[in-house]
């Protein structure tokens, strides 16, 4: 047992008091673990679009002052009642959504969408007592994910960590609680892929790129970025991406160029951006009989998604996927085993590192489009 | 060798000279098969709604004179030159679509869509040629999908012949030549309904209930029946259909209706009516996380398939299937041994019995909606 066990924890943390203002430090008061719950040293975290999109909140009911973070790892601090398969010490990450274990969704091989725990954006209490942890004198701060991680200490349920490998560098494998996985899930556990096949992603960010590295891994010989910011092509490169197409190069729409690229089109696709015109387009870029289209970016929520019939009919699939299909809890330690085994390349994703004081500036490099992961050291 | 081998066979055929007049029984002249082409002595035909379809010619093209008819069977009579596997006296089952055995999709495990032989609905000649088999008087007469089985002898492409079990009842097997494998295929290829499970079939003619019946096979426990008809509910107990709903009784969407019979939905659904509507409720109604959803209707052209992105992204499949996802030459056998073994039933499926003299009756059966198959028996 900690020493710190059953007290308050006083800690630093970067609280948003407002939409698209700079997050400021601030002590924090952060309460012991309830029923289920788990404290957890955060050592490192990074910043993701989910956390931008909320802190900006533009469209979304504003939950403030809020502690953001999702994307993380860290350390065992101390275990609420009840909760087993989680001891002080381990090495955890946190994921924005869950895995109760008893719920048809956990009991289903094929989901991942658990019904007690999926993600919750509007949300900023515990699930328990609908109160939050998180306190700077007396007054209540909001969580965000079920995870704020942007804290020195924190508290989540436990059907949302992630319990991996102690050796596993956690200044890396942090990125791989959100977008990384989801990228890569989308790619081998949902579109696929055959070895020497040729698979098309629209969006060469973290995720698109992520997913792409799930295509190398799985021996795809075409791999084919689709991007309206050429600048993105260069560095897609180290992710294996070998054939590009700019929309904006083309009079004629992206799906009709890759089906000539490749012969009648993509075996499969992977949507990254969440632009519908792109999610149509990835779909009908597949290969009629045996094509399949992954959708994995979060659209603008009055988009409909339209096609004609056929291009269904003539045998193509169309999936959709959350968090790349893994169960938080059970498959995670498996992708950072991938990581371990060197099967998976981690590092490449890491274009920034700043000290937790200077946290804005991940904020900063995304909103620019700078680099792909910012990894911010709680410990600096 | 047959006595009439490389010689012009008269015979009588049914011919459409219009557009939605009644056929005529003629006298035609069969020409020998060509290079990679068989002719067949038909045996049983049956109609189809592919045949009432380009029979009324409501909005495609016209093509007379024609002669119907694809789903059949039939015994070889002759063999063209190339021609490998088939032989005079096999039992065979004539498709309307192909399998060269050559190309991409006849290579891939996971597609039935020839690009040589696959269906072509506007051809009245054959492939190798562009000519027809058929003349009467010299005038030529146009086949249908590359099948015309209206007649009692016809030339088909080798590619386009599956040879089965010699003692498989020709009179019963004939009518998996189309619409029983294209439903049965749906399910039991595409769908893949786990034991117990719940899945719902939109529209409950013979394509959905051959659907129904591979639920069955499969072990599905809830076989949800939906058409707006609900005069079909009792024959379709038949097969398996266990559960019914009328969009018409209710004044909610129907896949709601779907959605609260089944605590968030059926597994699997399949949709057998080419409604727009009914494939946008098809794909709705499957539950979040492993939902599939299989559309197998062909809808009006103009039709455009609409749905939020989210119904896709929280983990649902929608997949198009195409003659059930079998490969004619190399399935269709094993579904004929399916029937053989009892694992499949078919008779239920055969509602009338015309000779060949009367099969404008089997036209008026299916035109007034009655019954599911009208076996046409050549012999009587």
């Amino acid at each position: 047992m900690s020493s710190t066990a059953g007290l308050v924890i006083p800690c630093t943390a970067a609280v948003a008091w407002e939409a698209g203002k700079p997050l400021v430090m601030e002590r924090v008061e952060v309460a012991p673990p309830q029923a289920m719950e788990v404290r957890i040293k955060i050592k490192y975290t990074s910043l993701c679009h989910t956390d931008l999109y909320f802190w900006e909140a533009k469209g979304q009911t504003p939950l403030f002052p809020r502690i953001f973070g999702h994307e993380a790892s860290g350390i065992v601090e101390s275990v609420g009642e009840g909760v087993e398969g989680l001891e002080v010490g381990d090495h955890v990450l946190p994921v924005f959504t869950g895995e109760c274990g008893d719920c048809a969704h956990c009991k289903s091989e094929e989901s991942n969408m658990c019904d007690l725990l999926r993600i919750n954006t509007d949300r900023g209490v515990m699930l328990s007592d609908g109160k939050t942890r998180f306190s700077i004198n007396g007054t209540p701060i909001n969580h965000f994910l079920g995870t704020s991680t942007f804290s020195e200490y924190t508290v989540i349920h436990s059907g949302c960590l992630a319990k991996i490998n102690p050796l596993a560098p956690l200044d890396i494998v942090c990125i791989l609680s959100c977008g990384i996985s989801t990228g890569l899930g989308a790619t081998l556990n949902v579109a696929k892929p055959k070895k020497g096949s040729s698979v098309a992603f629209f969006g060469l960010g973290a995720v698109g790129l992520a997913a792409a590295e799930g295509a190398r891994i799985s021996g795809a010989s075409r791999i084919i970025g689709v991007d309206r910011n050429p600048k993105r092509f260069e560095e897609a490169k180290k992710f294996g991406v070998n054939e590009f197409v700019n929309p904006k190069d083309h009079d004629k729409p992206v799906q009709e160029v890759i089906a000539e690229m490749t012969n009648g089109g993509a075996d499969r696709s992977i949507e990254c951006t969440g632009n519908i015109n792109a999610m149509i387009s990835a779909f009908e870029c597949v290969h009629d009989g045996w094509g399949v289209a992954v959708l994995v970016g979060v659209p603008n929520k009055d988009a409909v998604f339209m096609t004609k019939p056929i291009n269904v009919l003539n045998e193509r699939t169309l999936k959709g996927t959350f968090f790349g299909n893994y169960k938080p809890r059970t498959d995670l330690p498996l992708v950072v085993e991938m990581y371990m085994s060197k099967k998976l390349e981690v590092e490449k994703f890491i274009t920034h590192r700043v000290p937790f004081s200077e946290i804005n500036k991940a904020f900063d490099y995304m909103t620019k489009g700078e680099g792909l992961r910012c990894i911010v050291s709680m410990e600096e």
